[in-house]
């Protein structure tokens, strides 16, 4: 399983993911599931996977331009005219491999499915961020709907969906995107640390901060730890109900 | 879909479950999905049910005593000696219904599926919990597990990993429960109010408190709204990370 969140406020995107790739739980490793590519004043981008994690891998290598007679990496990704194009090519791409395996005489095709977060910014157009399907369709994000999530989702959604704020600066966002990993981490073992973020600032078009924060992190342990206390003193201040007996 | 918990404190046994039930998003009705039979100083039961309605009802008129040419409600189901013992008769019943409709010719015999928390106590056994799955068999709240959940389980666990506490009071516990419904409900439009309760005091061998909240009860709104404060006010009181750029 796989945990990916990816918002835009008015200051720009947010992208975070999980690295745990697990084949059964006696199967477990690291895999990076989010990258991104950019050419400095002209286009910035990044994806998210959750999904199998072949089809994962052959999309970002055909995106990168092997098996395509290509040599620059990444060229046809970073030279689309509008975000919009980028999600229709990246679509194609994706539900080309996907078909690829399922014709091979293999029946379930649902099991070579990866979803996708894709967002960035490319001049001349706005920064937007998008989910893309197995099938090649995808949605984008709006002012109802500032964010989404792949994988697994609705442990952390709660606090997503009560303390999102378009107005957030980055590093308030980065510590929601935070604590909606820390809900899920704590109820699924097939989510787990060391967690990746990406962050890019509205029309920068350059990668802003990144990093990767590990399970004994200081502030990640802080925000663990502190969430729970801080949860427990707002259960606490709650009113009670006076219960009549029967 | 449906959501309901069942939890054990050190004062007794605490269940909570909503009341929708949906063919589609365009067929959607209020039924019970809790049960109770009791003996004043003897036993005392509670059961929930999520699922397959169809199933559900059969299975309550059958503990009910119907189609058995029983003329007492639930003297089978009240005059168990140990609660494990209750288990295995309901477990067993609830597998007959699911394999009586499945052997009619039909196929896709996951449909007919209901999963019960069943919880209680006998007089001579400790107040248990149990949850029981389709297939008959069932398992116990332990110190590690003190609470069972069905249905749309996943956007109300972190509050009650959270915040549960064998210690709590009755008035606490309805609280976190109240809480955990209301995330989930804010998340899911399957699991809607009235929620019905039901409070069993250990060794009380009587019913405890119980009723109905409704979508509009004075306590339900406030601790709802009071809860999204709670929250955001929790969340800003977390430290932020300093982004260093790049």
């Amino acid at each position: 399983m796989t945990y990916g969140i990816g918002m835009k406020t008015d200051s720009g995107l947010l992208f975070m993911s999980d690295t745990r790739t697990n084949a059964g739980v006696d199967n477990i490793s690291t895999f990076k599931k989010m990258f991104t590519w950019a050419i400095d004043g002209q286009s910035v981008i990044t994806i998210l996977a959750a999904g199998n994690l072949a089809t994962t891998q052959s999309l970002i290598s055909i995106l990168n331009g092997f098996g395509d007679n290509q040599v620059a990496p990444g060229v046809d990704l970073l030279n689309q005219p509008s975000m919009f194009e980028l999600a229709q090519l990246i679509g194609k791409k994706l539900r080309g491999i996907i078909q690829s395996n399922s014709d091979n005489g293999q029946t379930a095709n649902s099991s070579f499915h990866t979803t996708l977060i894709m967002g960035g910014q490319i001049k001349g157009d706005e920064p937007r961020v998008f989910m893309i399907y197995p099938e090649g369709n995808f949605i984008e994000v709006s002012i109802d709907n500032p964010f989404f999530q792949i994988g697994e989702t609705k442990y952390g959604k709660p606090i997503l969906i009560r303390a999102f704020d378009p107005k957030m600066s980055f590093s308030d966002g980065l510590k929601l995107m935070l604590l909606s990993f820390d809900s899920t981490i704590e109820a699924n073992l097939s989510v787990a640390p060391p967690l990746d973020f990406q962050i890019y600032e509205k029309d920068s078009f350059t990668l802003g901060a990144n990093g990767r924060i590990e399970a004994d992190d200081p502030y990640y342990r802080k925000i663990s730890k502190g969430w729970s206390l801080a949860l427990k003193s707002a259960f606490q201040s709650m009113p009670n109900l006076i219960i009549k007996n029967k």
